[in-house]
Protein backbone atom coordinates (compact mmCIF):
# COMPACT_ATOMS: atom_id res chain seq x y z
CA UNK A 1 0.00 0.00 0.00
CA UNK A 2 2.65 2.66 1.04
CA UNK A 3 4.53 2.33 -2.23
CA UNK A 4 1.63 2.98 -4.64
CA UNK A 5 2.01 6.43 -5.19
CA UNK A 6 5.27 5.16 -6.61
CA UNK A 7 4.11 2.29 -8.95
CA UNK A 8 1.26 3.99 -11.38
CA UNK A 9 2.08 3.75 -14.63
CA UNK A 10 -0.48 4.56 -17.72
CA UNK A 11 -1.00 5.15 -21.21
CA UNK A 12 -3.17 7.93 -22.80
CA UNK A 13 -3.58 8.85 -26.77
CA UNK A 14 -2.22 12.15 -27.98
CA UNK A 15 -2.60 13.89 -30.28
CA UNK A 16 0.09 16.93 -31.77
CA UNK A 17 -0.67 19.52 -34.11
CA UNK A 18 1.26 22.06 -35.91
CA UNK A 19 4.58 21.74 -38.41
CA UNK A 20 6.84 22.39 -35.47
CA UNK A 21 5.30 19.89 -32.68
CA UNK A 22 4.70 17.31 -35.96
CA UNK A 23 7.93 17.32 -36.73
CA UNK A 24 9.76 17.34 -33.46
CA UNK A 25 7.88 14.28 -32.86
CA UNK A 26 8.90 12.44 -35.77
CA UNK A 27 12.58 13.12 -35.39
CA UNK A 28 12.46 12.50 -31.53
CA UNK A 29 11.87 8.87 -32.87
CA UNK A 30 8.18 8.87 -31.41
CA UNK A 31 5.46 5.82 -32.43
CA UNK A 32 2.39 7.56 -34.24
CA UNK A 33 -0.60 5.53 -35.29
CA UNK A 34 -0.21 7.88 -38.31
CA UNK A 35 0.15 11.35 -39.80
CA UNK A 36 -2.80 13.23 -41.24
CA UNK A 37 -1.43 16.14 -43.63
CA UNK A 38 -3.90 18.77 -45.39
CA UNK A 39 -4.48 17.12 -49.00
CA UNK A 40 -4.69 20.66 -50.15
CA UNK A 41 -2.22 22.51 -48.91
CA UNK A 42 1.03 24.28 -51.46
CA UNK A 43 3.25 24.64 -48.02
CA UNK A 44 6.17 22.99 -48.50
CA UNK A 45 7.15 21.96 -45.38
CA UNK A 46 4.18 19.66 -45.23
CA UNK A 47 5.89 18.04 -48.13
CA UNK A 48 8.96 17.54 -46.28
CA UNK A 49 7.56 16.10 -43.34
CA UNK A 50 5.92 13.61 -45.14
CA UNK A 51 8.62 12.67 -46.58
CA UNK A 52 10.55 12.22 -43.71
CA UNK A 53 7.87 10.46 -41.98
CA UNK A 54 7.45 7.97 -44.65
CA UNK A 55 11.26 7.48 -44.71
CA UNK A 56 10.89 6.59 -40.79
CA UNK A 57 8.05 3.98 -41.74
CA UNK A 58 5.33 6.46 -40.42
CA UNK A 59 2.11 5.77 -42.27
CA UNK A 60 0.65 9.54 -43.86
CA UNK A 61 -2.53 9.90 -44.97
CA UNK A 62 -3.75 13.14 -46.93
CA UNK A 63 -6.53 14.35 -45.92
CA UNK A 64 -9.07 17.17 -46.55
CA UNK A 65 -8.38 20.40 -44.78
CA UNK A 66 -12.78 19.82 -43.32
CA UNK A 67 -11.34 16.48 -41.63
CA UNK A 68 -8.50 18.31 -40.11
CA UNK A 69 -10.66 21.31 -38.90
CA UNK A 70 -12.91 18.36 -37.46
CA UNK A 71 -9.97 16.17 -35.07
CA UNK A 72 -8.18 19.52 -34.04
CA UNK A 73 -8.30 20.31 -30.48
CA UNK A 74 -6.03 23.26 -30.45
CA UNK A 75 -8.05 25.00 -33.84
CA UNK A 76 -4.49 25.78 -35.40
CA UNK A 77 -3.24 22.31 -36.88
CA UNK A 78 -1.49 24.38 -39.82
CA UNK A 79 -2.36 21.35 -42.36
CA UNK A 80 -1.20 18.57 -39.58
CA UNK A 81 -2.18 16.66 -37.25
CA UNK A 82 -0.01 13.44 -35.86
CA UNK A 83 -1.31 10.84 -33.86
CA UNK A 84 0.77 9.06 -31.53
CA UNK A 85 0.26 5.07 -31.05
CA UNK A 86 -0.13 5.84 -27.23
CA UNK A 87 1.57 8.08 -24.89
CA UNK A 88 3.88 6.70 -21.69
CA UNK A 89 3.38 8.08 -18.58
CA UNK A 90 6.67 6.83 -16.33
CA UNK A 91 7.38 6.78 -12.67
CA UNK A 92 8.93 8.67 -9.76
CA UNK A 93 11.72 6.14 -9.87
CA UNK A 94 12.28 6.84 -13.60
CA UNK A 95 12.71 10.33 -12.94
CA UNK A 96 15.11 9.51 -9.83
CA UNK A 97 17.02 6.95 -12.28
CA UNK A 98 17.01 9.63 -14.84
CA UNK A 99 18.82 11.95 -12.27
CA UNK A 100 21.53 8.93 -11.69
CA UNK A 101 22.01 8.14 -14.96
CA UNK A 102 23.09 12.08 -15.05
CA UNK A 103 25.21 11.99 -11.99
CA UNK A 104 22.95 14.75 -10.93
CA UNK A 105 21.25 15.40 -7.71
CA UNK A 106 17.40 14.63 -8.67
CA UNK A 107 15.56 17.70 -9.66
CA UNK A 108 12.03 16.84 -9.75
CA UNK A 109 8.66 19.30 -10.75
CA UNK A 110 5.66 18.22 -8.50
CA UNK A 111 1.94 20.14 -10.06
CA UNK A 112 -0.49 20.69 -7.22
CA UNK A 113 -3.36 20.83 -9.64
CA UNK A 114 -2.38 23.11 -12.26
CA UNK A 115 -5.61 22.55 -14.98
CA UNK A 116 -4.87 25.02 -17.49
CA UNK A 117 -2.70 23.29 -20.48
CA UNK A 118 -0.64 26.38 -21.69
CA UNK A 119 0.36 26.45 -18.04
CA UNK A 120 1.03 22.85 -18.58
CA UNK A 121 2.98 23.10 -21.71
CA UNK A 122 5.14 25.92 -20.54
CA UNK A 123 6.40 24.29 -17.52
CA UNK A 124 7.01 21.23 -19.61
CA UNK A 125 9.35 23.51 -21.87
CA UNK A 126 11.28 25.07 -19.01
CA UNK A 127 11.65 21.96 -16.84
CA UNK A 128 13.39 20.55 -19.90
CA UNK A 129 15.43 23.96 -20.66
CA UNK A 130 16.36 24.04 -17.49
CA UNK A 131 17.49 20.53 -16.91
CA UNK A 132 14.56 19.23 -14.52
CA UNK A 133 14.58 15.13 -14.19
CA UNK A 134 11.16 15.25 -15.06
CA UNK A 135 8.26 16.27 -13.92
CA UNK A 136 5.19 14.30 -11.54
CA UNK A 137 1.24 15.11 -11.89
CA UNK A 138 -1.62 14.04 -10.39
CA UNK A 139 -4.30 11.76 -12.43
CA UNK A 140 -7.01 13.94 -11.09
CA UNK A 141 -7.99 17.67 -11.12
CA UNK A 142 -5.24 18.10 -13.51
CA UNK A 143 -4.46 19.14 -16.84
CA UNK A 144 -2.81 15.89 -18.91
CA UNK A 145 -0.82 15.84 -21.96
CA UNK A 146 -3.24 16.75 -24.67
CA UNK A 147 -3.00 18.41 -28.15
CA UNK A 148 -2.73 21.86 -26.29
CA UNK A 149 0.06 21.00 -23.94
CA UNK A 150 2.10 19.27 -26.96
CA UNK A 151 2.03 22.22 -28.94
CA UNK A 152 2.75 24.57 -26.32
CA UNK A 153 5.59 22.60 -24.80
CA UNK A 154 7.17 23.40 -28.28
CA UNK A 155 8.22 19.41 -28.61
CA UNK A 156 9.83 19.11 -25.36
CA UNK A 157 7.26 16.68 -24.30
CA UNK A 158 8.91 14.24 -26.36
CA UNK A 159 11.81 14.62 -23.90
CA UNK A 160 11.10 15.51 -20.41
CA UNK A 161 9.44 12.34 -18.99
CA UNK A 162 5.72 13.14 -16.82
CA UNK A 163 5.03 10.30 -14.44
CA UNK A 164 1.25 10.93 -13.17
CA UNK A 165 0.42 9.74 -9.88
CA UNK A 166 -3.09 9.35 -8.26
CA UNK A 167 -1.87 10.60 -4.71
CA UNK A 168 0.65 13.76 -4.68
CA UNK A 169 1.10 13.23 -0.97
CA UNK A 170 1.72 9.93 -0.78
CA UNK A 171 4.35 10.30 -3.89
CA UNK A 172 5.99 13.14 -1.53
CA UNK A 173 6.46 10.83 1.55
CA UNK A 174 7.89 8.48 -0.74
CA UNK A 175 10.32 10.81 -2.43
CA UNK A 176 11.29 12.04 1.32
CA UNK A 177 12.26 8.36 2.26
CA UNK A 178 14.66 8.49 -1.16
CA UNK A 179 16.25 11.76 0.45
CA UNK A 180 14.54 14.38 -1.16
CA UNK A 181 13.80 17.04 0.28
CA UNK A 182 9.69 18.84 -0.71
CA UNK A 183 9.80 22.64 -0.87
CA UNK A 184 6.70 23.94 -1.76
CA UNK A 185 6.37 27.45 -3.43
CA UNK A 186 3.63 29.93 -1.21
CA UNK A 187 3.44 32.90 -0.51
CA UNK A 188 5.50 33.46 3.58
CA UNK A 189 7.89 30.89 3.09
CA UNK A 190 12.09 32.21 3.40
CA UNK A 191 12.87 33.75 0.04
CA UNK A 192 13.90 31.67 -2.77
CA UNK A 193 17.58 33.25 -2.63
CA UNK A 194 18.16 32.15 0.95
CA UNK A 195 16.65 28.47 -0.07
CA UNK A 196 19.06 25.76 -0.59
CA UNK A 197 18.08 24.09 -3.97
CA UNK A 198 21.68 22.30 -4.41
CA UNK A 199 20.50 18.64 -3.05
CA UNK A 200 18.31 16.53 -4.19
CA UNK A 201 14.95 18.54 -4.45
CA UNK A 202 11.11 18.31 -5.32
CA UNK A 203 9.99 21.93 -6.02
CA UNK A 204 5.74 21.65 -5.66
CA UNK A 205 3.64 24.35 -7.83
CA UNK A 206 0.27 25.28 -6.66
CA UNK A 207 -2.95 25.62 -8.58
CA UNK A 208 -3.59 28.52 -10.62
CA UNK A 209 -5.75 29.93 -8.35
CA UNK A 210 -5.70 28.34 -5.44
CA UNK A 211 -1.88 27.93 -4.48
CA UNK A 212 -1.14 24.95 -2.68
CA UNK A 213 -4.02 22.32 -1.43
CA UNK A 214 -3.90 22.33 2.77
CA UNK A 215 -2.79 18.43 2.52
CA UNK A 216 0.55 19.24 0.49
CA UNK A 217 1.39 22.29 2.07
CA UNK A 218 1.48 19.84 5.35
CA UNK A 219 3.77 17.38 3.97
CA UNK A 220 6.34 20.59 2.52
CA UNK A 221 9.66 19.79 4.28
CA UNK A 222 10.19 23.85 3.48
CA UNK A 223 8.15 26.40 1.78
CA UNK A 224 9.93 28.96 -0.65
CA UNK A 225 8.96 32.67 -1.99
CA UNK A 226 9.28 34.79 -4.92
CA UNK A 227 10.16 38.20 -3.34
CA UNK A 228 6.95 40.09 -4.62
CA UNK A 229 6.83 44.00 -4.74
CA UNK A 230 3.56 44.58 -6.38
CA UNK A 231 0.09 44.77 -5.18
CA UNK A 232 -1.25 40.90 -5.53
CA UNK A 233 0.23 37.93 -3.86
CA UNK A 234 1.32 35.59 -6.91
CA UNK A 235 2.33 35.44 -10.63
CA UNK A 236 1.45 33.77 -13.42
CA UNK A 237 1.53 29.66 -13.09
CA UNK A 238 3.79 28.87 -15.64
CA UNK A 239 5.96 32.15 -14.83
CA UNK A 240 6.40 31.27 -11.21
CA UNK A 241 7.36 27.63 -12.15
CA UNK A 242 9.85 28.88 -14.38
CA UNK A 243 11.55 31.72 -11.78
CA UNK A 244 11.95 29.16 -9.64
CA UNK A 245 13.35 26.11 -11.52
CA UNK A 246 15.96 28.61 -12.55
CA UNK A 247 16.84 29.84 -9.31
CA UNK A 248 17.88 26.12 -8.36
CA UNK A 249 19.29 26.00 -12.06
CA UNK A 250 21.90 29.36 -10.63
CA UNK A 251 22.42 27.46 -7.26
CA UNK A 252 23.50 24.61 -9.03
CA UNK A 253 25.73 26.36 -11.52
CA UNK A 254 27.44 28.65 -8.86
CA UNK A 255 28.45 25.44 -7.25
CA UNK A 256 29.73 23.92 -10.33
CA UNK A 257 27.17 20.77 -10.88
CA UNK B 1 12.71 64.26 -34.76
CA UNK B 2 14.93 62.60 -33.25
CA UNK B 3 12.93 62.55 -29.63
CA UNK B 4 9.67 61.66 -31.39
CA UNK B 5 10.41 58.25 -29.79
CA UNK B 6 9.59 59.68 -26.03
CA UNK B 7 7.26 61.91 -26.91
CA UNK B 8 3.84 58.96 -27.99
CA UNK B 9 0.66 59.16 -26.06
CA UNK B 10 -2.64 58.14 -26.63
CA UNK B 11 -5.60 56.69 -25.80
CA UNK B 12 -7.88 53.57 -26.11
CA UNK B 13 -10.99 51.98 -25.15
CA UNK B 14 -10.44 48.57 -22.61
CA UNK B 15 -12.89 46.24 -21.66
CA UNK B 16 -12.35 44.94 -18.48
CA UNK B 17 -13.69 41.09 -17.66
CA UNK B 18 -14.40 39.01 -14.49
CA UNK B 19 -14.97 39.24 -10.91
CA UNK B 20 -11.29 39.83 -9.93
CA UNK B 21 -10.37 42.16 -12.98
CA UNK B 22 -13.30 44.86 -12.27
CA UNK B 23 -12.83 44.56 -8.49
CA UNK B 24 -9.37 45.38 -8.91
CA UNK B 25 -9.69 48.03 -11.17
CA UNK B 26 -12.50 49.55 -8.38
CA UNK B 27 -9.91 49.83 -6.14
CA UNK B 28 -7.58 50.83 -7.96
CA UNK B 29 -9.51 54.31 -8.61
CA UNK B 30 -10.14 53.82 -12.10
CA UNK B 31 -12.61 55.97 -14.64
CA UNK B 32 -15.37 53.67 -15.55
CA UNK B 33 -17.43 54.52 -18.43
CA UNK B 34 -20.03 52.09 -16.95
CA UNK B 35 -20.25 48.51 -15.28
CA UNK B 36 -22.31 45.69 -16.43
CA UNK B 37 -23.53 43.26 -14.05
CA UNK B 38 -25.59 39.65 -15.49
CA UNK B 39 -29.46 40.53 -14.08
CA UNK B 40 -30.21 36.86 -13.55
CA UNK B 41 -27.01 35.97 -11.62
CA UNK B 42 -27.22 35.03 -8.10
CA UNK B 43 -23.71 35.44 -6.94
CA UNK B 44 -23.03 37.68 -3.88
CA UNK B 45 -19.71 38.47 -4.94
CA UNK B 46 -21.43 40.48 -7.75
CA UNK B 47 -23.89 42.32 -5.61
CA UNK B 48 -21.21 43.50 -3.27
CA UNK B 49 -19.50 44.94 -6.39
CA UNK B 50 -21.95 46.39 -7.96
CA UNK B 51 -22.36 48.34 -4.31
CA UNK B 52 -19.07 48.88 -4.01
CA UNK B 53 -19.03 50.62 -7.90
CA UNK B 54 -21.97 52.53 -7.13
CA UNK B 55 -20.84 54.41 -3.79
CA UNK B 56 -17.45 55.05 -5.75
CA UNK B 57 -19.72 57.18 -8.10
CA UNK B 58 -19.36 54.48 -11.10
CA UNK B 59 -22.87 54.04 -13.02
CA UNK B 60 -23.61 50.56 -12.76
CA UNK B 61 -26.19 48.77 -15.39
CA UNK B 62 -27.95 45.26 -14.63
CA UNK B 63 -27.87 43.92 -18.27
CA UNK B 64 -29.50 40.15 -19.62
CA UNK B 65 -26.84 37.67 -19.55
CA UNK B 66 -26.63 37.58 -23.20
CA UNK B 67 -25.84 41.21 -23.77
CA UNK B 68 -22.47 40.48 -21.85
CA UNK B 69 -22.08 37.23 -23.51
CA UNK B 70 -22.87 39.34 -27.00
CA UNK B 71 -19.79 41.78 -25.61
CA UNK B 72 -17.44 39.57 -23.86
CA UNK B 73 -14.31 39.16 -25.77
CA UNK B 74 -12.84 37.01 -23.14
CA UNK B 75 -15.80 34.89 -23.08
CA UNK B 76 -15.38 34.02 -19.43
CA UNK B 77 -17.19 36.86 -18.11
CA UNK B 78 -18.61 35.69 -14.90
CA UNK B 79 -21.35 38.19 -15.12
CA UNK B 80 -19.46 41.50 -15.34
CA UNK B 81 -18.04 43.74 -17.67
CA UNK B 82 -16.49 46.95 -17.30
CA UNK B 83 -16.02 49.80 -19.98
CA UNK B 84 -13.10 51.80 -19.01
CA UNK B 85 -13.81 55.37 -20.11
CA UNK B 86 -10.09 55.39 -21.88
CA UNK B 87 -7.04 53.80 -21.19
CA UNK B 88 -4.39 56.38 -21.09
CA UNK B 89 -0.69 55.24 -22.60
CA UNK B 90 2.36 56.98 -20.68
CA UNK B 91 5.39 58.20 -22.77
CA UNK B 92 8.92 56.48 -22.01
CA UNK B 93 9.68 59.70 -19.78
CA UNK B 94 6.53 59.04 -17.10
CA UNK B 95 8.60 55.63 -16.58
CA UNK B 96 11.85 57.29 -15.99
CA UNK B 97 10.04 59.54 -13.70
CA UNK B 98 8.66 56.22 -12.06
CA UNK B 99 12.17 55.33 -11.00
CA UNK B 100 13.21 59.31 -9.80
CA UNK B 101 10.57 58.98 -7.56
CA UNK B 102 11.49 55.74 -6.21
CA UNK B 103 15.02 56.47 -6.41
CA UNK B 104 15.95 53.40 -8.19
CA UNK B 105 17.82 53.18 -10.77
CA UNK B 106 15.56 52.68 -13.70
CA UNK B 107 14.17 49.39 -14.83
CA UNK B 108 12.22 48.75 -17.97
CA UNK B 109 11.34 46.69 -19.97
CA UNK B 110 10.76 46.96 -23.93
CA UNK B 111 8.70 44.39 -25.81
CA UNK B 112 9.55 44.22 -29.47
CA UNK B 113 6.36 42.98 -31.17
CA UNK B 114 5.18 39.98 -28.40
CA UNK B 115 1.86 39.00 -29.88
CA UNK B 116 -0.04 36.99 -27.95
CA UNK B 117 -2.42 38.84 -25.11
CA UNK B 118 -1.86 35.75 -23.12
CA UNK B 119 2.10 36.66 -22.89
CA UNK B 120 1.55 40.62 -22.78
CA UNK B 121 -0.60 39.87 -19.92
CA UNK B 122 1.45 37.65 -17.90
CA UNK B 123 4.30 39.92 -18.57
CA UNK B 124 2.49 42.88 -17.04
CA UNK B 125 1.73 40.79 -14.16
CA UNK B 126 5.44 39.95 -13.43
CA UNK B 127 6.70 43.31 -14.19
CA UNK B 128 4.60 44.93 -11.19
CA UNK B 129 5.86 42.58 -9.11
CA UNK B 130 9.44 42.26 -10.27
CA UNK B 131 9.09 46.16 -8.91
CA UNK B 132 9.99 47.14 -12.95
CA UNK B 133 9.23 50.78 -13.75
CA UNK B 134 7.16 50.32 -16.52
CA UNK B 135 6.41 48.40 -19.86
CA UNK B 136 7.39 49.56 -23.32
CA UNK B 137 5.14 48.52 -26.97
CA UNK B 138 5.01 49.30 -30.07
CA UNK B 139 1.98 50.52 -32.00
CA UNK B 140 2.29 48.17 -34.36
CA UNK B 141 2.73 44.16 -35.11
CA UNK B 142 2.15 43.82 -31.15
CA UNK B 143 -0.72 43.43 -28.45
CA UNK B 144 -1.58 45.97 -26.77
CA UNK B 145 -3.98 46.05 -23.75
CA UNK B 146 -7.17 44.51 -24.32
CA UNK B 147 -9.71 42.22 -22.31
CA UNK B 148 -7.22 39.07 -22.40
CA UNK B 149 -4.59 40.90 -21.57
CA UNK B 150 -5.69 43.10 -18.87
CA UNK B 151 -7.37 39.74 -17.37
CA UNK B 152 -4.33 37.74 -17.58
CA UNK B 153 -2.67 40.72 -15.71
CA UNK B 154 -4.78 39.78 -12.83
CA UNK B 155 -5.60 43.43 -12.45
CA UNK B 156 -1.70 44.71 -12.51
CA UNK B 157 -2.48 46.79 -15.85
CA UNK B 158 -3.58 49.32 -12.86
CA UNK B 159 -0.97 49.65 -11.40
CA UNK B 160 2.15 49.43 -13.96
CA UNK B 161 2.80 52.27 -16.47
CA UNK B 162 2.95 51.10 -20.63
CA UNK B 163 3.76 53.31 -22.72
CA UNK B 164 3.23 52.99 -27.04
CA UNK B 165 5.84 54.25 -28.77
CA UNK B 166 5.55 54.32 -32.57
CA UNK B 167 9.41 53.18 -33.29
CA UNK B 168 11.10 51.21 -30.55
CA UNK B 169 15.06 51.79 -31.84
CA UNK B 170 14.31 55.40 -31.57
CA UNK B 171 13.14 54.74 -28.30
CA UNK B 172 15.69 52.60 -27.42
CA UNK B 173 18.38 55.51 -28.50
CA UNK B 174 16.36 58.11 -26.26
CA UNK B 175 16.46 55.91 -23.37
CA UNK B 176 20.67 55.45 -23.92
CA UNK B 177 21.49 59.28 -24.19
CA UNK B 178 19.53 59.22 -20.89
CA UNK B 179 21.81 56.69 -19.45
CA UNK B 180 20.33 53.34 -20.04
CA UNK B 181 21.99 50.24 -20.69
CA UNK B 182 19.89 48.53 -23.76
CA UNK B 183 20.15 44.85 -23.49
CA UNK B 184 18.60 42.07 -24.94
CA UNK B 185 17.27 38.75 -24.25
CA UNK B 186 18.58 36.40 -27.15
CA UNK B 187 20.82 33.06 -28.10
CA UNK B 188 24.15 33.71 -28.20
CA UNK B 189 24.89 36.30 -25.31
CA UNK B 190 26.71 36.42 -21.86
CA UNK B 191 24.68 34.30 -19.07
CA UNK B 192 22.07 36.40 -17.42
CA UNK B 193 24.33 35.18 -14.16
CA UNK B 194 27.30 37.43 -15.33
CA UNK B 195 25.06 40.16 -17.28
CA UNK B 196 25.15 43.26 -14.80
CA UNK B 197 21.86 44.45 -14.40
CA UNK B 198 22.07 46.57 -10.82
CA UNK B 199 22.73 49.82 -12.87
CA UNK B 200 20.03 51.98 -15.15
CA UNK B 201 18.78 48.99 -17.59
CA UNK B 202 16.39 48.60 -20.66
CA UNK B 203 15.34 44.76 -20.92
CA UNK B 204 14.30 43.76 -24.13
CA UNK B 205 12.29 40.91 -25.23
CA UNK B 206 11.52 39.26 -28.58
CA UNK B 207 8.69 38.52 -30.45
CA UNK B 208 7.38 35.11 -29.41
CA UNK B 209 8.82 33.10 -32.54
CA UNK B 210 11.05 34.97 -34.25
CA UNK B 211 13.04 36.55 -31.42
CA UNK B 212 14.15 40.15 -31.41
CA UNK B 213 14.16 41.70 -35.06
CA UNK B 214 17.50 42.31 -36.93
CA UNK B 215 17.17 46.67 -36.41
CA UNK B 216 16.70 45.97 -32.80
CA UNK B 217 19.74 43.53 -32.29
CA UNK B 218 21.90 46.13 -34.37
CA UNK B 219 20.90 48.75 -31.74
CA UNK B 220 21.59 46.82 -28.27
CA UNK B 221 23.95 47.43 -26.09
CA UNK B 222 24.37 44.16 -24.68
CA UNK B 223 23.01 40.56 -25.25
CA UNK B 224 22.00 38.39 -22.15
CA UNK B 225 21.09 34.89 -22.66
CA UNK B 226 19.10 32.27 -20.55
CA UNK B 227 21.34 29.08 -19.94
CA UNK B 228 19.06 26.20 -21.71
CA UNK B 229 20.33 22.76 -21.05
CA UNK B 230 17.51 21.19 -22.92
CA UNK B 231 16.88 20.34 -26.86
CA UNK B 232 15.52 23.66 -28.15
CA UNK B 233 16.67 27.03 -28.37
CA UNK B 234 14.05 29.28 -26.39
CA UNK B 235 11.46 29.46 -23.56
CA UNK B 236 7.69 30.82 -23.61
CA UNK B 237 8.47 34.12 -24.08
CA UNK B 238 6.45 35.77 -20.94
CA UNK B 239 8.28 32.33 -18.95
CA UNK B 240 11.88 33.78 -20.50
CA UNK B 241 10.75 37.30 -19.63
CA UNK B 242 9.80 36.59 -16.04
CA UNK B 243 13.13 34.43 -15.23
CA UNK B 244 15.19 37.22 -16.33
CA UNK B 245 13.41 40.07 -14.42
CA UNK B 246 14.22 38.50 -11.59
CA UNK B 247 17.54 38.26 -12.27
CA UNK B 248 17.45 41.46 -12.72
CA UNK B 249 15.73 41.75 -8.88
CA UNK B 250 17.89 39.28 -7.65
CA UNK B 251 21.02 40.89 -8.14
CA UNK B 252 19.74 44.58 -7.05
CA UNK B 253 18.74 43.10 -3.86
CA UNK B 254 22.49 41.02 -3.26
CA UNK B 255 23.56 45.18 -3.56
CA UNK B 256 20.62 46.32 -1.16
CA UNK B 257 19.30 48.26 -3.54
Amino acid sequence: MKRAGMEQTGTDKLKIEGKNAVTEAVRAGRTFEKILIEKESKDRALSSLAKEAIEQGIMVRFEPKSRLDFLSETKNHQGVIGLLSAFRYYEPEDLLKEAGDRNEPPFLILLDGIEDPHNFGAILRTAHQAGAHGVIITKTRAAGLNATAAKTSAGTFNYVKVARVPNLVRTMEDLKEKGLWIIGADMGGASMYRTDFTGAVGLVIGNEGKGLSRLVKEHLDLVTSIPMKGKIDSLNASVAAGILMYEVVRQRSMKGQ
